[in-house]
């Protein structure tokens, strides 16, 4: 098979065979297909889709490029969560710890900023030393002891989706159906879960801005889990502004050690709390997504979810010093503030141009082996919805140079607008499919 | 500005500016734009086109990337032709030195490969020897002395047309009509020619099988021209089997020497002559197109065209040896015949999957840095009208190596159909603009 009539035959409009799935993606692995020949064929199914048939020829072919792990020794209930990405979106933190410490075992493999959104592994890396590189027989071992486990694929998982997930995000192809459902899945059907949240975000902040097809995506995803033979329960959550009040990865993973101890920030709090109600449920442990949600928020507010947290940075070895030190704010050498240039109300907080700025900033990568600026990022003094007056800080921007903060500061230009009556309220969680 | 964003602008459909076209093309040359951002936003373009204004910007923002030569001190009048490309398309081989030995200048700057279809380049070097790199001042020096010069893209014209080129070809995002109009063009705008003549090519083995969008492009060449101040003449001729009956590197050289030494291979001799005429006609030497035609063939009569050739052989390097030698013929190891299945008429010789047939047997690229075989090739023992018995060879394969032998015959399978009653002719040249 030649690589560019297969580009071809899926930019024509083919629907293509698993053979020639198979070619592309193991071809891709071994050099026979290269980088820019990925990325047009990616391209071309951004435009063309795949069916239902190629979407799982897919899923099922990533999967199989690397091993699948067998959890059955250990006897919890096991439940993984994903969220499709949004800017300021940093609640695996707080709930990965937290429903763990609900008595549930969470097995979470997690990937990096994709497009204009961060992640969680990056976050994750802001703290000293915390690794989120291990073998497979460590992972099993740190999630039998724990209960929890948060690491990034290892070349050992679904080896191709990693490699094409780093692609998608330098080259404009992460909004994609098919792509998203078989990167989604090949990861969380390798590393073994039963039971799978899936936390799709619906606006322009999240990595697919049209409403119906993010719907779409939240069906095609539990349509898949069933497939494998995975109970899936779907939240959607809004995503027109960022989730919480920090954007970064130091930045967010403060903003959940704040929330860990006992910080109320309202939407973060919210979401967090209805997809660990969620997880609880899926993991048989409540009647309910509500009776979830209360077994949740008291293992929020008794410090169990804080206290796990430490023991996962711990063993991770990430220095859980400077975790604890939260409290002594880390802030980049050069910051700068937006403020409100007039009296009225916030209409609009446009998370994708937020989750831009934070690139500029130094948050995320434009290219695969850019270095990231752990301590960069915004913290946000307002939300849409809010009154200001003229001069008030809308948010402070960070970076550990100063060329940086201008770009994004342009960047942010109409990120933000004000208009003179209070906008009507939108809600947090849009729907649940089950 | 950051590429990704870019990408995505294109691919959601937006016409971009002047700057940002500059950034992606500039950016690319300079590598702040990556080779698969590059070809990821290539396919976007192919899919989301490019208005009148960005393919003005793209064809200028090219041709500025590099040097624009002054002919000036040439008194001839200076013409050049272009061919689309197709499959045995070898008419340039012929027709430069032909119209030079006519008294018109020809600085002819050539491809290589590109999708199915074979380069001037590759073909020319298929004679040992023989330099198709040269600089701008022997670019000058060889055209002033002789009537022509043929030559590759140097470095310093339109150096960002040559790296997409290349590109494009490995990436399936040849089909474009933007994208071709801003290559082409921008070569031509730099090698100084006063009028150009256009081969465009409409069929299945032309790089834009799309009739309608042939007819476009020929047209979007003509007004991209006259903007630009140069004389255009457009011959769309037929696509649908080779052209001629020899498909390789060499291959198509040695066809090329015996038409000069008057061998009549109806089609390319016809092509070659009007294209010729149109040379002739429009450098200001003929009253019209079939006065030009006349003093080509009388030029191509009395072998000062083959001496031309030969000319030009010798002071581009190559070996006079061992293209005079040509009738001793140059076949590489492995041979094959395709033999006809039935008795009847062939009524559809598919002329890409003879191009890709040839690329499998070695004649062209699948990777930038894939190798060629400079003897692999095609040579038909018979063409689209002709009647044949069942067992009757149709072609016959050529390469290097067996194994590519065997790929290629696979690939040939549904190349050739066979009817009972004789197609209809179909003209070979379809139209002439102006």
């Amino acid at each position: 098979m030649n690589p560019v009539e297969l580009i071809k035959l899926k930019r024509n409009g083919s629907a293509l065979t698993k053979d020639q799935i198979k070619f592309i993606i193991e071809g891709y692995l071994d050099g026979r297909v290269t980088d820019y020949q990925m990325s047009a064929f990616l391209m071309a199914v951004y435009f063309m889709n795949m069916n239902e048939e190629e979407t799982f020829f897919l899923t099922e072919i990533m999967l199989e490029s690397g091993k699948i792990l067998d959890l059955s020794h250990i006897k919890k209930p096991k439940v993984d969560k994903h969220s499709t990405g949004g800017v300021g979106d940093k609640t695996s933190i707080i709930l990965a710890p937290l429903v763990a410490s609900c008595g549930i075992a969470v097995p979470m493999i997690s990937g990096r900023g994709l497009g204009h959104t961060g992640g969680t592994l990056d976050k994750l890396e802001s703290i000293p030393g915390f690794n989120v590189n291990f073998p497979v027989d460590d992972f099993k071992r740190i999630l039998e002891k724990t209960g929890l486990v948060m690491v990034g694929q290892t070349a050992e998982l679904a080896p191709a989706d990693k490699k094409i997930y780093a692609l998608r995000d330098v080259t404009a192809t992460v909004e994609c159906i098919p792509l998203i459902t078989s990167s989604i899945m090949s990861k969380k059907l390798a590393e073994g879960a039963e039971a799978l949240v899936f936390d799709v975000k619906i606006g322009v902040g999240s990595n697919l801005p049209d409403k119906e097809e993010s719907i779409e995506l939240a069906k095609k995803l539990i349509s898949t889990s069933r497939k494998f033979g995975k109970k899936a329960i779907a939240v959607l959550s809004d995503m027109e502004q960022p989730l919480g009040m920090k954007i970064g990865n130091w930045l967010e993973i403060e903003e959940c050690i704040e929330v860990m101890n006992g910080k109320m920030i309202p939407d973060l709090f919210k979401l967090n709390n209805v997809l660990a109600g969620a997880m609880i449920y899926a993991g048989g442990m409540a009647k309910n997504i509500e009776e979830g949600e209360k077994i949740a928020l008291q293992k929020l507010q008794d410090k169990s979810a804080y206290n796990k947290f430490l023991e996962i940075v711990e063993i991770q070895n990430g220095d859980t010093g400077y975790v604890k030190d939260w409290a002594d704010l880390k802030r980049p050498a050069f910051s700068k503030t937006v403020t409100a240039s007039e009296d009225g109300f916030i209409s609009e907080m446009h998370a994708s141009d937020f989750g831009f700025a934070a690139i500029e900033l130094g948050c995320g990568r434009k290219k695969v082996d850019d270095e990231i600026d752990y301590l960069a990022g915004i913290i946000l003094h307002t939300k849409v919805g809010n009154e200001v007056k003229k001069g008030d800080v809308i948010c402070e921007l960070f970076s550990g140079s100063s060329e940086k903060l201008e770009v994004s500061e342009k960047r942010m230009k109409d990120a933000v607008k004000i208009t003179g009556s209070k906008p009507a309220d939108k809600p947090l969680i849009i729907d649940i499919l089950e």
